[in-house]
């Protein structure tokens, strides 16, 4: 941020009086501007034994393998956002489960939120930022071609669960990549 | 937003190409500023059969209690942000337990996150944002002053898990005030 989005004065950078963080602080206007964690929210679609993965076909990660997830939009519940996401990415519809995975990747400023869910049918597509639409057993996950860090943590968390019987929620930190 | 951040130009308001919604955009250095909503963390800090409460100092909600929490930070966890919040508005140490609650308030455009934590030592006092600390049992707790519906939430969560010694996950939608 150069510029105060309010007024259009240049902006400065330092801790204001009383914070402990610098931010971005306009002095024409006296407005402090605040960065905050993103929200991904989306869904582990199951259809029987398969879960429901699209291919990547926007970066970053083009061409690899994703649960359909995308940042929670203003005005939307993180249900309805995991729910837009999978008909906006796979055209698929789904009645959402429990919640499963809340993921933190600090070192990126994001949250990330699944939901278990369950497919309603199987007339699914690619949707414009996905190449394909695909079903996998758990012994055809393309583990080597997984988009991100938290959709392998959410889908081994999953297949875990469902060999024990016992779905519950994770609460895990993705640290940075080594 | 009026002024791109970027660069300082005039923002115009429209959908986007091959998006849904509308969004500032700024058509002379081609960038697209996206709003989302805000994650608020805290804690159910307990202490045998209390737990603690801080009166907010600042608005909005002046003079009502609260549980800690506040705007999650860039480069931290959930978790981290939870402690954060605790340490600051009522100078308190925590051990984190379970996440707790997910509390979507879509007409805000947040989601509050409140872990249960146990209360490390006995040691606390407000913080700049507090005028008041204090541990209450259930018959004590000041219902009709409390600050926010997602603190409301989870404490009515919190005594009907503790009453039937049964802590689970709660996900619920908070609805705009009638």
């Amino acid at each position: 941020m150069n510029f105060c989005p309010n007024c259009s004065a240049r902006v400065a950078f330092r801790i204001p009086e009383g914070d402990s963080l610098p931010r971005h602080i306009c002095d024409a206007c006296n407005t402090i501007h605040y960065k905050n964690p993103l929200t991904v929210v989306g869904a582990v679609p199951e259809w029987e034994d398969r879960v429901l993965l699209c291919k990547r076909a926007i970066e970053p990660r083009a061409g690899f393998w994703t649960l359909p997830a995308g940042f929670m939009e203003n005005g939307e519940t993180v249900g309805q956002g995991a729910k837009r996401e999978t008909l906006e990415e796979a055209n698929a519809r789904i009645e959402l489960l429990d919640m499963f995975t809340v993921l933190s990747v600090a070192h990126v400023n994001q949250v990330h939120i699944f939901y278990r869910a369950r497919l309603l049918d199987l007339d699914f597509s690619p949707g414009t930022e996905s190449l394909e639409v695909q079903l996998f057993r758990e012994d055809e996950i393309p583990w080597d071609d997984l988009s991100f860090r938290t959709v392998s943590t959410t889908l081994r968390h999953y297949f875990a669960d469902r060999k024990a019987n016992a779905f519950r929620l994770h609460t895990d930190d993705i640290s940075p990549p080594k």
